[in-house]
């Protein structure tokens, strides 16, 4: 499964609102579609918003069309602000934005151009290489018949492809191991219900749904092993950013003496941030709350806090999985370590 | 506001399915209709469905006509039986019928019509004035300007009226004391948005809806200094079976040292049960998971776990606020000196 598709001259994305009704493929011709795409959470996860928007500065390179190397930088500084804005909290974004604003230094025409659509396509290779090296060393720590808890959707759609936390499980599957996932429907976007679930289902690896309240009273229950989710954003200290509700199952894990795994690429490292109170987080459209389809589930006027993710801090962590290796605490040393190598 | 409302001939209930869009009354005449209410959640909530029920054994002592004392007898035990497994985890269910059989014994005819319609209305009126007493108990609890956090509808509709945990929210604004609720939506059901945003937005109450991954969050950022909800059943031990996330929230508001209160009527206490672990567990329909008004969340065949509500530790609780008064640690002994007085 495959979310974003280059042509060469579009980026066709997958249309994540619609799924698992409707397949349904949007086309973006310029980098603003781009940016719209990701704002509109049609293509969303912290890695595959990076890719996108690496190919929306592969549509502004495009558009420079003959410009000289001055006239290119200074519009591909734009469009590369634009994107950046179009969502505060995956570090992934500003990170794929910032490589190919590099690469693009001091060309123009269709120089520039192709520069650009192989960096990109780079980062899109990179990305699918990282995720099945994350898979090898996460799946080490799965066990045979584990019973995974996970949140949101951190697999082939919110990557390149194979995906993070979905990436541990299905290594740990293809090295023969037998698991069974528990996916948190994840309010209010329902990237559980609608994404992962989705997804397992079409790689036939059993899944339950549960709505995110009922995670507590499965660990209770005894019906989860270990917890894997993936990151929008790690400080340097280990702190970890990612969709909201991860924070209360990281504190629920460690009541039930359950592992709990981040599965992420370096890329989502932010060694700038020295600890996650400094990380941004977006806070959304209160309709997300109180619309789901057409219906309405609250009173016209309901006030509403929505904010898009948390910050669960690393002493709640057990390790994080990176393509260079799992990292145990203390984090800090071996983060900064892997993220210069 | 009431939700339920005995005619003579009838039972009406507001339908709590349709709220808050759709102002419907459904009308009972037979308690085989006032079951499928309970059953269907037209009318919910611990001491709600109670009083419901009481009402359901009136009709069926209306529909004995002028058979004698030992045919309505076993009329009315069939009728209890069926109105007893409509739901089976709040004990208020069983209370009023059991409550409804005792004061039947030997009657028949228009006597036992009355009879039974006289206990009904005491059921009913009791339900408010031990709600009023709750809520006088428990609002020395929330400090003025108090952000409480609470899960479910615990409310007017929740129970004849006035409500349990936002009866104590409501006493406390009465008693002059400013205050801020955080809903939360409380999946599969909704309640939470339903229902509270509703009540307490009807009565200008300052009311946040969040999901119910966001509490810890919220908790984390200082936004809380008190979490209240109702309970369905709660053992000698003081084991408290609610809505499903409750558990989660205890474990949440512990990790912050947020004070964690139940609120309920001593019609809800257990004796027969040392602990919770022998409360019985509803687990619902997939439907109610993988769907929201007529919009599919989930792909075709997802397999779904859906508990209707977990059973929450008595050493998670601060305090169970009743209607004799607000009962502290060790909950055994008290608990059983209330119930006996």
């Amino acid at each position: 499964m495959r979310a974003i598709d280059w042509t060469g001259k579009s980026l066709r994305l997958l249309d994540q609102t619609k799924l698992p009704n409707t397949i349904v493929w949007v086309e973006c011709t310029s980098y603003q579609e781009v940016g719209l795409a990701i704002r509109q959470m049609i293509v969303r996860g912290a890695p595959a918003i990076g890719a996108a928007a690496a190919y929306g500065m592969v549509l502004a390179g495009q558009a420079c069309g003959n410009n000289n190397a001055l006239a290119c930088q200074k519009e591909l500084t734009v469009a590369a602000a634009e994107l950046r804005a179009t969502r505060p909290t995956a570090v992934n974004l500003a990170w794929a934005i910032g490589r190919m604003l590099r690469v693009a230094s001091g060309l123009a025409g269709i120089g520039l151009a192709k520069r650009l659509e192989q960096e990109a396509d780079l980062i899109a290779a990179e990305d699918v290489i990282t995720n099945r090296a994350i898979g090898r060393f996460g799946a080490e720590l799965v066990p045979n018949h584990g019973r995974i808890l996970t949140h949101c959707n951190a697999g082939a759609l919110a990557t390149v492809g194979y995906g993070t936390a979905l990436g541990v499980i299905r290594a740990a599957v293809e090295q023969g191991k037998q698991v069974e996932v528990f996916a948190d429907e994840t309010r209010p976007y329902l990237q559980g219900s609608r994404l992962t679930t989705f997804e397992l289902m079409q790689d036939g690896i059993p899944v339950t749904l549960i709505t995110d309240n009922m995670a507590g009273w499965l660990m209770a229950k005894g019906g989860a092993d270990l917890v894997i989710v993936g990151a929008d954003r790690v400080a340097r200290n280990g702190d970890v950013a990612n969709k909201i509700g991860t924070y209360s199952l990281a504190v629920l894990a460690r009541e039930h003496g359950i592992p709990f795994y981040v599965a992420c690429p370096l890329s989502t490292l932010d060694l700038s941030l020295n600890t996650g109170q400094e990380i941004i987080i977006e806070e959304r459209e209160a309709s997300e709350v109180t619309h789901v389809g057409g219906t309405r589930l609250a009173p016209e006027g309901a006030r509403v806090w929505n904010p898009a993710f948390d910050v669960t801090p690393q002493h709640l962590l057990t390790a994080i999985i990176t393509e260079k290796g799992v990292i145990h605490p203390p984090f800090t040393p071996a983060l900064s370590l892997l993220k210069s190598q």
